[in-house]
């Protein structure tokens, strides 16, 4: 296991130490939960007050020709480059269940004879839910979900679309996206990547990708809830359009037209109006990226993992993560037969990580702001709350 | 017209005078447009910074259990009784496009053999696009939208479902709730009211309707793009469900099941994870009616309507708004060949109302902010500018 010494030396050498200052964490916390809602940006505050009170409160509806009525593309395109699309194939709108809904039903009802969608068993579960629910609106649609390593077998000459998460919830492993993207396209289907646990803590490049959706709440640091994403890619933008046909997505909104004629581009993909004092903490925590090398996170979170790792080895936990950093993501989950009791002990003392049924306690590795001194600190706490919890299960 | 001095004696006698106070108000600027963004609640900024600094910034996922997961029916809850709702009757979620679309697709399936839905040809581009979406989700499905002369004959026995706009969004005309509810009933088809210009401007009282939808961002006063809510009337609630099948509606969201189970009563609506930052504003918007009596507000809607009807008339402007306060909404629509022009002249001048295509000027009166003395002053210079655009009119 790494010493004290040892993780303030790595500190010291952090390229992105200075990052920490940017975000308020409370004291006496060792915040491994950024994987499920990212901190709350220093940014943010003031950017949330301009938002209320001079946005909303002294420019009122003047504000959708200052600024408000392009954040979806805007926001989009600034997220853009976190994993490898162009700024006109990405926007934000709604949460990610409803994107995966529309680009589900639109790639559906696209191909000619296809209608099935292929998933993993044990995906994130709203993955599941809305396939079935997208599959439900086209004529024959069905979804086909099965282990990872049946995946392969599965993707026939049915297969419309495939959709995959590429970091998962649980395992943090990552599939190979060049690869199941040729694989899939290959086989004549089309690649949806969900990029929830990805965008922001591992370096993604969708290349070839057909779509994807992605998270704002997590890696992003977007706030609670916070408005999700979706891609297109170009060479598709034309053809698909969504089922959800709202008015900000018609393509002139204050036109008032009764029929529906879809926005140019990505436009097309709006719903309703954006709520905007998400839409706002969204924008400035994606603005931290804009002058980080994500190379710089991926490497670091290479280095947190490691550390966690061997806390988990030495605390004899089983580590359902794969070891190699090309293969996962930036949180690292160990089996136990008590997780959930190992979390709430390590909540009590100040280290929060969360509990995934039926026995997964789960540790996100934040490059953006953890320290190695912190992490270093949680794997010695992790050490001796499952050697106490060891000794009570052995006194029963 | 009003003088002055009536205006004064007015607000002297107003009932919701001293909730003024409540809202922050530009200086200079007489607010015509509550009907499409509701202005600032004093309690929002508090309440906003409470929400990002310490329920996100401190709590961080804590908060989860702390209030957010169980805000959307807490908010419902609220909203209930301005609608004439039971309060396990209503829900917040997403917009109101994607609110209509999961009513509309559930309602559409659930009738054995109806497809049609029925809607009026001019309603809000939204409610007809949506509807365009939703019928094109389920086998058969249909839209039939008809001028309001042409309604209730377009209501027949294919007809599984009717979309009304309570209050319609550029005349402000009003149905008739009740009567067309039993209409719609008796000819075997569910009634789905749009209640985005009415909730918290005029009296609603949904009785026997079936579903609703309805905006948060307008006399809710919840913020720019505020979550929207949904209604499904206690009898039905154990048969329609969601094809927006998302995690929060589970019936047990964290056993992360890959079935989907729908959850119980109103939960089933729910999609992906509430934006909390937007859902606090809307929470703190629907607050501000919890002591106030909707017969109040109906009462100085009315006499401001008068007011601002009274200046029409001595402008010459063509009222398009019925005048009974029963048959309409919160606000007064005049057509005008150069509505536009008018409206911008009037923006100059700090009375701030909006234009709508091709040839309407719309002030939106909303008796919770206004007073009696701000109207009458609008009035007076939408007089003088409607003047001096004849004069302008004449010179050329």
């Amino acid at each position: 296991m790494t010493t004290p010494a040892e993780a303030r030396a790595l500190d010291a050498d952090d390229p992105l130490r200075a990052l920490r200052d940017r975000f308020m964490l409370p004291e006496g916390i060792i915040y491994l939960d950024g994987n499920s809602l990212g901190p709350l940006p220093r940014a943010t505050m003031a950017a949330g007050r301009d938002m209320i009170e001079r946005q909303w409160g002294e420019r009122l509806i003047r504000s959708w020709d200052e600024g408000w009525m392009d954040s979806p593309a805007r926001i989009g395109a600034k997220i853009a480059p976190l994993i490898g699309a162009a700024p006109d194939e990405v926007i934000v709108a709604d949460s990610v269940s409803v994107n995966l809904f529309k680009l589900l039903v639109a790639a559906l009802r696209h191909h000619p004879t296809r209608r099935t969608i292929v998933t993993e068993a044990g995906n994130f579960p709203t993955d599941l839910h809305i396939a079935e629910g997208a599959a439900a609106c086209v004529p024959g649609g069905r979804v086909h979900a099965v282990a990872r390593e049946a995946l392969d077998d599965a993707i026939d000459d049915r297969t419309a679309i495939v959709l995959l998460t590429h970091v998962h919830y649980k395992t943090a492993e990552r599939f190979d996206m060049a690869a199941w993207t040729a694989r899939v396209q290959a086989a004549g289907a089309l690649m949806c990547w969900d990029l929830s646990h990805s965008t922001g803590a591992v370096q993604v490049d969708l290349g070839a990708a057909d779509l994807a959706v992605g998270c704002g709440y997590k890696f992003l640091n977007g706030g609670p809830g916070a408005p999700a994403f979706l891609f297109v890619a170009g060479r598709h933008q034309a053809k698909l359009t969504s089922p959800l046909s709202g008015w900000m997505g018609h393509a002139a909104p204050f036109g008032f037209e009764d029929a529906y004629r879809p926005g140019a581009g990505m436009e097309r993909w709006r719903v309703g109006t954006p709520a905007m004092l998400a839409m706002q903490a969204l924008e400035s925590g994606v603005d931290l990226f804009a002058d980080i090398d994500m190379a710089d996170v991926a490497a670091k979170s290479a280095r947190l993992f490691d550390m966690l790792a061997a806390a988990g080895d030495r605390a004899g936990l089983e580590c359902v993560t794969p070891r190699d950093p090309a293969r996962r993501g930036s949180h690292i989950a160990f089996r136990h037969p008590h997780a959930r009791a190992l979390i709430d002990r390590l909540i009590a003392r100040g280290v929060i990580g969360d509990f995934r049924t039926p026995d997964i306690a789960r540790f996100g590795l934040t490059p953006l702001f953890l320290s190695h001194a912190e992490v270093q600190r949680a794997g010695e706490l992790i050490v001796e709350t499952v050697a106490e919890l060891a000794e009570t299960a052995h006194a029963r």
